[in-house]
């Protein structure tokens, strides 16, 4: 194998798929990123796997000679983005698994291990397929990620649930206080590709007349956090949305989910497990309304939460309809006490109502809207917290009992 | 106790005297900051203190009642960061140990503590004093801190050497490894203030011809990356150069130092125990001598120390008079190797010595001329790394020996 690519580039690409490689391996040669240089199309592909999420990409080199290698992956990331900008050749010998990269300055040698000892990448070939705008896959993750749970015995909670229907994709988290849930617009999916088998983990419903896709997985937030940032930094530079219209391509199957675009592609295994049944927990009615500026409410909730954080994170909220004004209070007994009001439009009774106040402020964090909806019931029933205008975005939070 | 001051001057000097509070206390009211307003100048002024560095920092208000009491740091300085621009008013009620905190928004209520409560911070009213360039003192601190050890246990070598001489002033740190040596310039002292009694923890020479004030102390890095920190900021905004041209007024005695410029003061106890002879370790004569490019070097190096850093952090440097050049190499067996060379003028006879290349690093970092000398007798014999031009500093690095 002989290659010669630009520094940066290979840097780059290295720490996108070293996202991937588990820092404590299960096997030496996971802690390796695979490269893969072809001779024919001039292209260097690189691989990182940790044998659940795996991150694919490639990029255009000066391939002499073909090859396949394993080098390892943070040895290698640091070598190289330390390298002056310009032109690296990295090569090695046949039968021998050292990689020697040579630069304007030296040479560096770094051992290797065989391509036959790296895992295969799950590839889906004959499972469904969706297409997903890109803006819509970064509105829903961020929307929603942040309420998963962090435990891992949690199991489902842990990750994403993910709807795609015909027009519209849903994504859902909960991680059993809080629930997000956020729609978004689906792309229509290419005809004659919705007559794959059934979806094992999850149902799917084949429309004939309207040639329908409709699939619901629940996809680690691990995974989709590294979707998030590699989507990101894709669309900062306008990569995809110029390149593939249509969006990200989603493959899927049992117990495994791929999304690819441009040269990328990221793979993940699915959550198995049925998730909880969380539409019915939202409140179709409710008696109390209150429309706030979200950056005003986020900024007293940050200065409660420093004295609440002492105690036992309970902010109280009291919504005046003669006042219609918001009074935010908390009290942290041998610490101290701490008051604030807002001006709101409130509509019904008067309430008093306590929250978590790490709840509420992710949730608002979350939304990207001036103005904010809350809506309740009573002080003891779930409340929810919705954008005006921007993302389609439901946030249900429980409220926190306390004594009067 | 009752005051109106902006909320920004608040934050930032809560945030220069937090760095003294200790995070875990000894004793409770240790961590609190003792805050003391006074009508008559009116003036708030703040102490934080951890029984070892001692900060104090004045500012002016709108002071309507003066008075003294103590509050949680960390809490006061997090909600105090977090309150909206514009006027705090700051208040006690007479005998309560509570403050209460209005701005525009709401109204918090901190549980403090009483002042009598809080330890004094030292003060040398009969010690000598010497005037400090506040540019001196920060290049001696940039260029000998990095050479202090870590080492609780090492004593004396966790501090910073102090001479002051009529007309220089050194700054030494070893850890035993290394040894690092600035010479700045003093400031000449007032006269009459050379009289007093001898200083018991180091020596003290007064020449009466000419009121010279002579001596040398040994002082906590904590407190010098402190005093550091504060004097960078303050040479930032140009508030001492204007105010004190003079400097940074030292005042010493038995075990204890205090450091005073415009509105702030740092105290620290000072380190018992004689600090090493060390000025007898710098050897006289070299046999040998590179003068290299000082990026170049560092480039190299911090390459060549991804590997190194794998095995034994060796890096070996191989100096050839014929080719006038450096080559740098590493070898970490089972991992890989590396070699890079860089351009050098170099005079005496060919040689290869080996060093920790996280000692070099460093040296050649806290450097900050374009290019530096490096002198060498032999592969075995100390080292030492001087600027050209810029500080008068001396860097000593004892070699590593290796198996050829």
């Amino acid at each position: 194998m002989k290659l010669i690519c630009a520094q940066n580039e290979l840097t780059a690409h290295l720490s996108l798929v070293s996202r991937a490689v588990p820092s404590r391996p299960s096997h030496p040669v996971l802690a390796n990123v695979l490269l893969r240089a072809d001779e024919e199309t001039q292209r260097v592909s690189l691989t990182g796997f940790d044998l659940s999420l795996g991150v694919q990409t490639s990029f255009s080199a000066q391939v002499e000679s073909g090859g396949t290698l394993t080098l390892p992956a943070k040895l290698l990331s640091d070598i190289v983005s330390r390298l002056p900008d310009g032109e690296i050749t990295l090569a090695t010998e046949a039968g021998d698994m050292t990689a020697t990269l040579t630069c304007a300055f030296g040479r560096y040698q770094v051992r290797g291990m065989g391509a036959e000892e790296y895992p295969e990448l799950p590839t889906i070939d004959d499972g469904d397929v969706a297409y997903l705008p890109v803006e819509s896959l970064i509105e829903g993750l961020r929307g929603s990620l942040f309420s998963t749970s962090a435990d891992e015995t949690k199991q489902v909670l842990t990750g994403v649930h993910l709807t795609v229907e015909y027009d519209s994709l849903e994504f859902a988290a909960t991680d059993g206080h809080r629930l997000a849930v956020v729609q978004t617009v689906s792309a229509e999916p290419e005809s004659g590709e919705s007559s794959a088998p059934a979806v094992a983990n999850g149902k799917k419903t084949t429309d004939t007349e309207n040639a329908r896709v409709e699939f619901d997985v629940t996809v680690p937030s691990k995974a989709l956090r590294e979707l998030e940032r590699m989507l990101q930094v894709n669309q900062d530079t306008g990569a995809i949305s110029k390149r593939y219209p249509r969006g990200v391509a989603v493959h899927f199957d049992q117990g495994q989910l791929t999304f690819e675009w441009a040269n990328q592609r990221l793979t993940s295994r699915l959550l198995e497990g049925q998730y909880p049944n969380y539409r019915q927990l939202i409140p179709r009615q409710f008696s109390r309304q209150m429309t706030v500026e979200r950056r005003l409410f986020v900024g007293a909730l940050e200065r409660i939460a420093v004295l609440a954080d002492q105690k036992n994170s309970i902010v109280k909220l009291e919504m005046s309809n003669a006042q219609q004004e918001l009074v935010l209070s908390v009290d942290a007994a041998d610490v101290g006490s701490g008051r604030e009001s807002v001006a709101a439009q409130i509509s019904g009774e008067d309430l008093e109502i306590a929250f978590n106040v790490k709840y509420l402020l992710e949730g608002l964090k979350a939304l990207n809207t001036n103005e904010i909806q809350m809506q309740f019931n009573t002080s003891t029933s779930p409340s929810i917290v919705t954008p005006l205008g921007g993302t389609k975005m439901t946030y249900l939070v429980m409220p926190v009992q306390i004594r009067s």
